[in-house]
């Protein structure tokens, strides 16, 4: 008997619609390489690929595409410019769709060849919401070079109600294909993700795709994601063992237990845990309380990130009261 | 402007009420003692309680009543017994209750002396569903012994509707104070958690408090008691930086500050995660593979320990797909 049958909390099979409607975009190598710039070595990005495709996944974010000269390529790894030549040696032809994620301002339309001449299938847009206009017209291009693509704007816990109304709706009319709720902080509990959800829905109408970017830190980035897909999203974003900027991301390996839909194999993936285990402590992703602080008091990790590369890191009462006494 | 406002999600202030009503139970000692037989030295225990009197907590839970000789006194440190003489050495009167927890079937009526000869203000029961009768009995003799009561009734994941439904009326006149929902296994979603609260609080009625003690093992401790707290529970169950058996339980100091109730200062906790933290390698709870595929399977974590302590840790598939063969 069923965990869901013992419980008998399910009877009209809702949540089992909502997970079987889901579609999943791995962002292990893009979000895990804020971790080590990016210097994931061909062979890992590789078993990646190969295990994402045995999985049945539906999407592989494989870096940043970048405008070259921004990053000096001697301390900054391969993913975070996705030429060519590098993804050529990583992926074959299969089903999985490739995405690249571009940060508005360190990109330029010229660098965004034609959709038929790269092996990147699908563009997703990092911006804030105040540089909307600017991104919707790096949309333009990315829509008329062929790709699908996603709008990701960023840390939507800092927006006032009515900042979000108004991306919403300049996105609604865009020609955007996909739009993510986007929690770069990890400052969002379930009750405001499923508010944010009704909201991009209602908003975004029934022909724009929405789906979820969370962080750890937390611990709430798969109870948020389990949220979400209960609320009717569309897609979300996970990485294996949670590999991601400070305290992570969702857990590819939780969420494909969680939807539990035979369309995936979560076998081939579990093969990639230990080694992605083993970079953990090196890392430092996963719960640690200075991403939990910066988590709470709604601020960019990335003061957390500076103190958890210390020895002091968790000598944390100082940073609590910091934050404490500004917010 | 908070986080709550800027989401603007909570108009009517039903979160907020929710969780003003909450009481928390730090149990540290107890089920964190799980991953060390319950060898904390004295000085660890005192500092743990100082910091719980310091911040308001409401219980601590200091460990298993246990008749003597059922363990080995050489293997098993003291808060498997919790006698008089070592609980004087690291309490002092405080309005903090002391709880502790009693197994069925490895205590005693004997065991347990009036309260006002006692440094213990409340004993909680730990049972399975089928051992309620002799639960039961012991629940008189610890109420006749002027104790506050619990009764935890483990592995709740594990029953059909109505054996959950026979144990609630059989408690709901037993005079019990406190009933706590036990995810023993780290199976629950919190989907199942609003469903068990609904169906516990219904049968158990307005007398008697309902709480919840969950497991970590999907990343979902937090997330469930989030859930619980939302669907009207009285308390929650909680361990400093997470500490407990396989994955650990709900982090003490997420739960402050999510409920972020002036009543409660989280510093005093915040000055003992580094002494956690550096316990946590060594005795390995948290996010780990083993954990997650237990908890996904909703069986007991006992052979994810045992994983846990050999080099194989993290080479899961076999364990996933036995799993999965016999469910």
């Amino acid at each position: 008997m069923g965990l869901d049958t013992r419980v008998n909390c399910c009877p009209d099979g809702l949540v089992t619609d909502r997970k079987r409607r889901i579609k999943v975009l791995d962002c292990t190598i893009r979000d895990g390489g804020i971790c080590n710039q990016w210097g994931f070595d061909h062979g890992v990005v590789r078993r990646v690929f190969e295990a994402l495709v045995a999985s049945g996944l539906d999407y592989m974010e494989v870096g940043y595409k970048t405008t070259d000269g921004l990053f000096n390529r001697s301390e900054v790894g391969p993913w975070r410019f996705c030429d060519e030549s590098d993804l050529a040696q990583v992926i074959r032809p299969s089903p999985l769709k490739i995405a690249t994620m571009v940060d508005l301002g360190r990109i330029s339309p010229e660098d965004i060849p034609p959709c038929s001449d790269s092996a990147i299938d699908v563009i997703r847009i990092a911006t804030y919401a105040h540089q909307m206009d600017d991104a919707l017209r790096l949309l333009d291009h990315c829509l008329k070079q062929g790709y699908e693509t996603f709008m990701n704007v960023m840390a939507v816990s800092t927006l006032a109600p009515d900042e979000v109304d108004t991306f919403l709706v300049q996105l609604a009319k865009s020609g955007i294909h996909n739009v993510a709720i986007v929690d770069s902080f990890g400052a969002l509990y379930p009750y405001h993700v499923r508010y944010l959800v009704h909201k991009y829905m209602n908003y975004l109408g029934e022909s724009i795709k929405v789906g979820v970017h969370f962080h750890n830190n937390q611990q709430q980035a798969f109870a948020n994601s389990i949220a979400a897909i209960d609320e009717g999203v569309d897609f979300v974003d996970a990485t294996l063992h949670g590999i991601g900027r400070g305290a992570g991301n969702c857990p590819l390996e939780l969420l494909l237990f969680y939807l539990d839909n035979p369309k995936y194999d979560v076998r081939p993936i579990l093969d990639l845990v230990e080694e992605f285990a083993s970079m953990r402590d090196e890392l430092r992703w996963g719960y640690h309380l200075p991403y939990a602080i910066s988590g709470f008091f709604n601020v960019h990790p990335k003061n957390a990130m500076k103190r958890m590369a210390t020895a002091n890191r968790y000598q944390v009462r100082e940073m609590f009261q910091s934050l404490s006494d500004q917010s």
